[in-house]
């Protein structure tokens, strides 16, 4: 009797703290940054299941850049370079993700044809700030998306510039799937990619890959607005000497869009 | 009986809560960004009591600008533009400020005179990368600290740059107090202050203020690592409208250091 009221004692604690955890936690949590991925740091520095901690949706990369991540509904999947598409297991590691326990603020049926290009201009003149930070789930069907991936790669790293220089790309045409991504702020430069930056996986799960170009056709965008951001900074030999005080936008505007 | 039982239970788990809370919380806590502050955003956006909750130790300002905050022992201290010194309610609100549940990693004895530039200079050298964050608490004696503070602002406030014009400073000389504050790294540009970043208060708590300059001759420095960085940015229609996208470091080092 005694055993029963702990146990129901100790749930409702539980219960509690989960309810004010979930209150609480509207921020958007990254690994690593994006100045430090360029550079080549693609070694282990969180698991998946430590991810799942700071969020549910979200997109990244994994350990020797080993293809594109894409987390949505506390799933993680890996689009590799050869175009298949794997669930990862909490143990596999990754060296820079962005990751968000996603709760909807506004969501739009998008039902004329819209191109990449439009939707942003659309939704840059929709959203209530450039200053914050927006999630986005973006279910539905596509007359295309256009999709890359990164070859697993091996010590010594090469910097991602040189590494998309032979990415895979694919187009997938006439395909129902799902767009996980951020807009970050411009003043994120440096630690996370400024603007749009969207993964895409297709619902038969044959293929997926970091965004380059698409044609939405009919598709339920979901939008979640943050004021909250944290950065985990590695603690690794590499890190430590990295130059992170040089301009990169160059580069990085390479990696993201070259198509 | 039971009520004891229920009590010991409900105690046991808010004890863990905060051992668990303690353990992990190693994060740097900042409200708004500095190109926000530098462009007038002095309204109210956090309590004292709020940000008590994310450190005990940092530095910032208050509502209408007033005056410089240093934040020490969990006690938040104003220095006003006429020099005097109040310690503030938890009701009291920041536009801006930077706290640190502060634990030393490392404590140095500085027994050789030396200047902020000497100082810096040597920690540059001495730390283990500048790509981390790192908070100060300098405890000792002074040849002399030169600090400044800015006057209490009226809406529409005016940029950051326009008050500075008329700061006041003060040069304490043979003084002993302390010095708060912290080095960023150079990618938080735009969010912080890149670099070291200190603020003062006399010991007599007969003056303080934002640090231009000083000559240290006896002072144990304690230093605080940390890889993990928080932003929480306004929800204010003028934080809104803000172009945040442009670089203000000229201007940020005018307000920083010019004396």
């Amino acid at each position: 009797m005694q055993q029963i009221r702990f146990t129901r004692v100790l749930l409702s604690c539980a219960l509690l703290l989960t309810l004010i955890g979930c209150a609480h936690n509207d921020v958007i949590y990254q690994t690593s940054s994006i100045d430090a991925l360029l550079q080549g740091e693609y070694g282990p520095l969180i698991s998946v299941g430590q991810l799942k901690k700071q969020g549910d949706t979200g997109i990244g990369t994994f350990e020797h850049l080993d293809g594109e991540m894409l987390m949505l509904d506390g799933i993680v999947y890996q689009a590799r370079s050869d175009g298949s598409i794997h669930p990862q297991p909490d143990t596999t590691m990754s060296p820079f993700a962005t990751v968000k326990f996603f709760h909807a603020d506004q969501t739009l049926q998008l039902l004329d044809p819209m191109t990449f290009k439009q939707l942003t201009a659309m939704l840059d003149k929709k959203l209530p700030t450039e200053n914050w930070f927006y999630t986005f789930i973006a279910k539905g069907t596509f007359k295309f998306v256009k999709t890359r991936s990164v070859p697993k790669q091996s010590p010594p790293y090469p910097p991602l510039i040189e590494v998309v220089k032979s990415q895979p790309t694919w187009t997938f045409e006439n395909v129902t799937g799902t767009l996980v991504g951020f807009r970050c702020p411009a003043f994120t430069k440096g630690l996370n990619v400024p603007g749009y930056h969207l993964h895409f996986l297709r619902d038969d799960h044959a293929g997926g890959g970091h965004v380059l170009d698409f044609e939405l056709t009919d598709v339920t965008l979901q939008i979640d607005t943050s004021r909250q951001w944290q950065v985990e900074l590695p603690d690794t030999p590499d890190f430590r000497r990295m130059n992170l005080a040089k301009d990169r936008s160059k580069e990085l505007h390479k990696v993201e869009k070259d198509q």
